[in-house]
């Protein structure tokens, strides 16, 4: 439905003198009468559809609400700011489960120098609603955009894919430091973070690049926890497939021009491993290479809103 | 619920270096690092508590979401630049319900330059939500705060109040020119706009003030509304009362010097007329002077979230 949706929005949107990018990127850039450049992002979580209230620990959904916008920001390479928290509580226990929210928001605020600067609060006889919006700045770098992958650049990402649901859902860390660090001493083309899955979040690239995208299945870093859901879901998909498909592990995926590749990843300068999946092509179109040199086109997967 | 709340939270939220003011007002003012301030806010809709979608037209709920945010940014003195808007659609007839929603708030985007600069949407088995945060920005003038009144100044209003439920809540102006023009030409001390109701939002400023407020029974602009409700609701409150307590006028409260007041009614720069119903005082509480002079206590009436 999102994707429908979307499509339609962007036909109706005007452009904005002071929109210096909208629609169809991690986040949103404006230019303030300053000249100065905000990054804009917001996420909306919904009891019953990206958590269940009753079955996971209340302060995590609130840490999650908010390191979905800062896995955007850090989509972007832009240094997270400010958010403003909107709740809409469920009106039996309303100030305990917000004041719960709260204990795991502010925490990973502090942890990222976001200021809390307000919002709205409510409550009605429905499900937790939870929406944030928030605002990061740009460095002198400027910013990473999914439109920039050009043909010969490598496919990169960070850290391990699939199963998130076992948790890591809940406890990543947005790799805000990391696509600083990058944007700072790389010269990267593109990226976006894998919120929908790896193989969809690719293709928004590939999409807004105007390009294709070649991966070879022995690079992909499949996480242990891909292993775990496959096995404990007897072997439906493989573990493969799940890194390729599950989403939510906001990891980077990045377009780096080839050399800049060998460099990056000779140095590994993370605490988190870097990792070539792939290359761009000028193909449109998504593949996969697996061991051996078969080549089939891969459906981009994840999570459709 | 949202009172007890956010007096829980102010205690909770560190400050913030270049949080320039937090809660506790209408939107929150940030400090970019080049200095440039803008001003943030976001309001949450529900369909059940703010408006019943089955019983309204759908493009005046998607104005209407859009509309209170500038209301907010109108009572800081701001000039709107953008907004993210967040969709939590029923799942039947998601896309037409989004449709709807955008052909009320494109309309008002472009008719004060708002840029729309993306936002988040799903679909859920739930009733429809709306959440949207503003960006606006400031101009050499300054913000207009609630805190700013002083025991002396004039409480003056724009327009008339009450009665809003009968249709204006949907198709009120938010006062951005308004406050833009006034900010401009007159020293005003306060500001704030009503969206709970005329007596709890004069009673915002009388709190972050560390004030009190006197108003005149007689002065209070009465909407023809008010009468409406009061007549076909067999008269349970008196037109006055629901004017000093129905809310959701989005009309300005300013607090004005008396000798700029004078000038300022004087005047009548707008097209909406300004009126004067009352004085700021420096002992603290609501009071009301009935015609003939007799004075009582007032209490503080409105939507309490």
């Amino acid at each position: 439905m999102e994707a429908e949706f979307l499509s339609w929005l962007r036909g109706q949107l005007p452009g904005h003198p002071r929109l210096r990018l909208g629609i169809g990127d991690d986040a949103a850039i404006l230019e303030l009468a300053s000249g100065a450049r905000c990054v804009v992002t917001s996420d909306m979580l919904n009891d019953g559809v990206d958590f269940v209230w009753d079955q996971c620990e209340g302060p995590l959904v609130g840490r999650k609400s908010l390191a979905v916008n800062l896995s955007d920001l850090a989509a972007m390479a832009a240094q997270p700011l400010a958010a403003v928290v909107s709740l809409t509580l469920p009106r039996h226990n309303a100030l305990a489960v917000g004041r719960q929210l709260y204990q795991g928001l502010l925490p990973l605020a502090a942890e990222f120098g976001v200021a809390i600067a307000g919002g709205d609060t409510g409550s009605w006889d429905g499900p937790l609603v939870i929406s944030i919006a928030a605002i990061g700045e740009l460095t002198a770098r400027g910013p990473l955009l999914r439109s920039g992958a050009q043909p010969g650049d490598a496919i990169v990402v960070t850290g391990s894919f699939g199963g998130s649901i076992l948790g890591r859902h809940f406890r990543f860390t947005p790799r805000v430091h990391e696509a600083l660090l990058l944007n700072d001493r790389y010269r990267l083309h593109a990226a976006t973070d894998v919120s929908d899955g790896l193989s969809l979040d690719l293709s928004h690239i590939t999409q807004e690049s105007g390009c294709g995208a070649q991966l070879e299945a022995a690079a992909v870093p499949v996480a242990d926890d891909a292993y775990r859901v496959a096995a404990a879901e007897g072997d439906r998909m493989t573990p493969l497939e799940h890194a390729l498909g599950d989403g939510e592990d906001f990891e980077l995926i990045l377009a780096v021009p080839p050399q800049e590749a060998a460099r990056l990843l000779d140095d590994q300068p993370l605490d988190v491993p870097l990792t070539r999946i792939g290359t761009f092509t000028a193909e449109r179109g998504l593949w996969i290479e697996e061991p051996g040199g078969r080549r089939h086109t891969l459906a981009p997967r994840g999570y459709e809103h």
